[in-house]
């Protein structure tokens, strides 16, 4: 409820349609709306709502709600950011830059909003579960299990020991894991993550 | 689409309110609505109907929807059965016994049903994500703490671990990991489960 509230209902007539600040508040609506609703009850109208512009304008962005869904969640997580960031330092430190980067980012809560609305839309549905599981699968595992020269299997334990924790912490909030601090959680996880990656097998 | 088809709509004539069966039937029906459609979209009107009964019986034998998914849900894993079965034996291979007894349970798909609908439901739904909190926290993970005097949150981490190895099993469906035997996944998993186990600080 800001002042340009004033300017609805509808499309806020002082903006053109092709400006990236437009794109770039559809997205952000689009974060919000996915991580209330989940994916099966969010709308394009909703979402054009939420940014205050008409629906053709978010279809013609991204064509589909599966458009800007996937828009809306390659955001928080760049591959090509994330990777080199895990992958350079010492090897057997790894398993450690790993957990403290994960945590620190689900620590802020706008940056995990949109990766739950993922995991939320994966449990109810089979197509954005498939469109994670291919993120996933070729965009993160698959690259780093190479560069580490480990079977993908390892990767995805580590993973699956990471997205438990995440989800125990922000879905569960069981105790005390959910108030625990990152560096705690990094002496508690860390090695069994190493372990993983430490690959043979 | 059975012979019993032909006694709907509405109860079946024949069968006694009170009896065990019908409570049952009731229970299997809700397990499945609540699969299929979580909780928030399930209601007591289609879990009668699934079950074939009065909406009336469901509310008098469990009150509530939130009393049907209780009692529905705590059919897979009874805290009285499973906590003993898992800490009875050496305590070194206390990890492998955990990481096999739930990976064996979740391969049946109809024990693992039930489960997904309780994760699916508490990803929408803070109620019911509550509800699955209590009953893990005071049913299972603190008692089993208690009985290996080690620190709550390492039973949350093992927890943890095995959560996300049955989502990316069974909703991300994240290859190889789905397709893994269970022995396999236990010679993988077991080692980080067993150092939680283990305890200190």
């Amino acid at each position: 409820m800001t002042v340009t509230d004033g300017q609805r209902p509808g499309r806020r007539p002082g903006r053109r349609p092709g400006s990236a600040d437009t794109r770039g508040e559809i997205l952000a609506a689009a974060r919000r709306t996915f991580a209330e609703k989940g994916f099966d009850k969010a709308t394009v109208r909703g979402i054009a709502r939420a940014a205050g512009v008409d629906p053709a304008l978010v279809h013609h962005y991204f064509t589909s709600k599966e458009g800007v869904f996937v828009a809306a969640m390659e955001l928080p997580i760049v591959p090509d950011e994330v990777i080199p960031q895990v992958l350079t330092g010492p090897r057997e430190e790894m398993g450690e830059r790993l957990v403290r980067f994960i945590l620190t980012v689900t620590s802020d809560a706008e940056a995990r909003q949109p990766l739950l609305a993922l995991v939320r839309t994966a449990m109810t549905n089979e197509k954005a579960a498939g469109m994670i599981r291919e993120f996933m699968t070729h965009a993160l595992l698959l690259r780093v299990a190479e560069a580490l020269d480990i079977p993908p299997i390892r990767m995805e334990a580590a993973f699956a020991q990471l997205f438990g924790v995440v989800l125990a912490r922000y879905v569960l909030e069981l105790e005390p894991l959910a108030s625990a601090g990152v560096e705690e959680l990094v002496a508690l996880l860390a090695p069994a993550v190493q372990r993983y990656l430490d690959g043979s097998r």
